[in-house]
């Protein structure tokens, strides 16, 4: 099966990650020199480069927002468990990863993909059935993440999370209220953290799987956050732990 | 003018709140204990409550994501800056507030309503001119906090901002690159972060008049984050830094 990519910073990730088979890059044919260095990009490549009109490319991309530039990409690598299990000792790195479970909303995915690569977490898991499939909008979320980021699918979750203990990754889940405040847990070891979807959290059995459970505190009177904003706050918290030891 | 409020979680917030006028309650008839529940606090506000058909309430919201629920309310009580000042010291409170240059994108500027709602943060300042209008599809996605969270809208941001500084409120902006990093600044103080929209970040004018520069390490290969991303990972620092405060 092979997908549409649009927008200026996806497909220029595209094709510096090359994480994906492109088959084809089409631009609108401008002045602007971002889709020229794209054009020179894909030429470098060895890629097929054609130019069309605007409605043509709108009509690829299936919306507006192409901003001149539609790629026709290939399915990604698709990585088993262990290979990214193999990540972080290949950097020499502690383990941090991210899995989400039942996170249906393809903007929340694309920027949870977006935070998560930015923030240097070495991999997401997701499981087959209970995410949304990495479309054309979680590419266009995740401005170029999706193709830079390890994902891999797993068939169950719980057993994924297991296999992450039996390898000493400690696996946090977060709930709505109870859990430790995250500046009060230690996030600074092999960590696995683990967000569940926009309506019902964490499925039980992978809420029991958890080694620590954390919560952000509400003082406010909204009592449930975004899960990419709680994301983006956990996923800080983490990295901010991390480089604070790395000073003292 | 009047509005359209839809979704469950909205239309409770706006009848709990009550800081917006309701004009009206329109629900699909339905077994679901939350619709029931909306309709006990319509009657209890004495506002008129009346049932219509999926399709009717479709059109209402104007599209199928209102879960049974829809809600006529009138405008929200716009503050001035001056109201806004005197909210943290009504409740013996530091300062937070969070001011929004050119965030054009209602998902974004919703989750960002709810997010410093959820953390605490006093007040919102919106440029009249460049940043969305609070419409339908913001309050969604503020999933009830554009009910609850003080907004001012101001013809001039960086008058309002040097009006806070004025104030001792320090005036924290955020860049891609080049600030310190959040937990590097102490937060802990009279506060007003800004955060730019999704192109183009904050305009020069705002940045120089900021009093410091915060910026989001990205030890990973996206040179950029989702506004709303970045904006929980901010305010979550903040709040971080407050509750560890008190603590000690």
């Amino acid at each position: 099966m092979t997908g549409i990519l649009y927008g200026i910073h996806p497909v220029v990730e595209a094709l510096r990650s090359g994480t994906r088979p492109l088959e084809e890059v089409v631009l609108l044919r401008s002045g602007n020199p971002r889709l020229q260095e794209i054009a020179r990009l894909t030429q470098a490549a060895g890629v097929k480069l054609s130019y069309r009109e605007r409605d043509a490319l709108t009509k690829m991309a299936g919306n507006p927002h192409h901003q001149g530039a539609v790629a026709r990409v290939g399915e990604p690598s698709a990585l088993t468990l262990d290979e990214l299990l193999e990540i972080p000792a290949a950097r020499g790195e502690l383990p941090f990863f991210l899995a989400l479970d039942q996170v249906q909303d393809p903007q929340n995915l694309g920027n949870l993909l977006r935070t998560a690569e930015a923030a240097g977490v070495h991999g997401v898991i997701l499981p087959e059935r209970r995410a949304a499939p990495l479309t054309d909008v979680v590419a266009k979320a995740a401005a170029g993440a999706s193709e830079l980021l390890a994902v891999a699918r797993v068939t169950n979750l719980v057993s994924a999370l297991n296999r992450l203990k039996q390898e000493k990754i400690w696996v946090a889940d977060t709930v709505t209220a109870g859990g430790v405040w995250p500046w009060d847990a230690d996030l600074n070891c092999s960590l696995c953290i683990v967000l569940g979807g926009e309506a019902k959290g964490v499925r039980p059995l992978v809420h029991q799987t958890a080694d620590f459970h954390l919560s952000l505190p509400m003082p406010g009177r909204v009592s449930s956050l975004n899960v990419a904003s709680a994301g983006a706050a956990l996923l800080y918290e983490t990295l901010r732990q991390r480089m604070s030891k790395e000073k003292h």
